[in-house]
């Protein structure tokens, strides 16, 4: 029974472990339509967020006139955001998935995976930030 | 002018670095409406990224039934991200400015303080991420 116990503690201990995936993507050589149009960027964002199996809670993307886009999915598990520089080929990405009722980690990555393949960076500054 | 020159450019990468800061407040002994309220939250954000001079351009709030706030202010200069979880006594905040224009660095670090001082965590995890 003790081992048992033990068991559940560390499972529970596992799940608090949330991510959060700091992307800084430059000398992006796709998805320039998403670069500097929200509209086509927030359609990519949502569509994705679904195919992995996040939950989204709502959404706001803002079109910079004439430049880039800003805009945030808020997920039930935390969030996504993205900041275009279309002018410096440049963007970056957060995806921050917490982990309370099960393991998301693998859906933030194969999230992070669906915007490398569309904007395909020549240089990428990444960082995996363990959170709650 | 060869000097100007080089001081110019080296002005201009000073401004490119942004700063993300990361807190994790645990134990927190403040603030317990806004954990739970996203109106009060909500308005709290706006409050204080209006005062230390940040450029709102969206706000987004959710209220978990019952339970925690997840709620993101979308900043010409990137974004605020809160995640409050009541039940836990823990929240996330995320504050990302870039410095494209002007260094907005000691402005997340005065807002931070802000939320800071609202909350009073017994325990942080707080990480300044060099971005751009």
């Amino acid at each position: 029974m003790e081992t048992m116990r033990l068991e559940l503690i560390q499972t529970e201990q596992d799940l608090g472990k949330g991510i959060h995936i700091l992307g800084d993507f430059y000398d992006v050589k796709g998805g320039f339509n998403e670069m500097i149009d929200s509209l086509k960027l927030e359609s990519f964002c949502e569509e994705k967020v679904a195919e992995v199996g996040l939950t989204q809670v709502g959404k706001l993307f803002y079109q910079f006139p004439g430049s880039g886009v800003t805009g945030v999915i808020l997920l039930a598990e935390s969030h996504v955001a993205i900041h275009t520089w279309p002018e410096k080929n440049y963007l970056t990405l957060d995806i921050y998935v917490c982990n309370v009722s099960q393991t998301n980690t693998e859906k933030a990555k194969r999230l992070y995976d669906y915007f490398y393949e569309l904007f395909q960076p020549g240089r990428v500054n990444r960082q995996d930030v363990d959170r709650e």
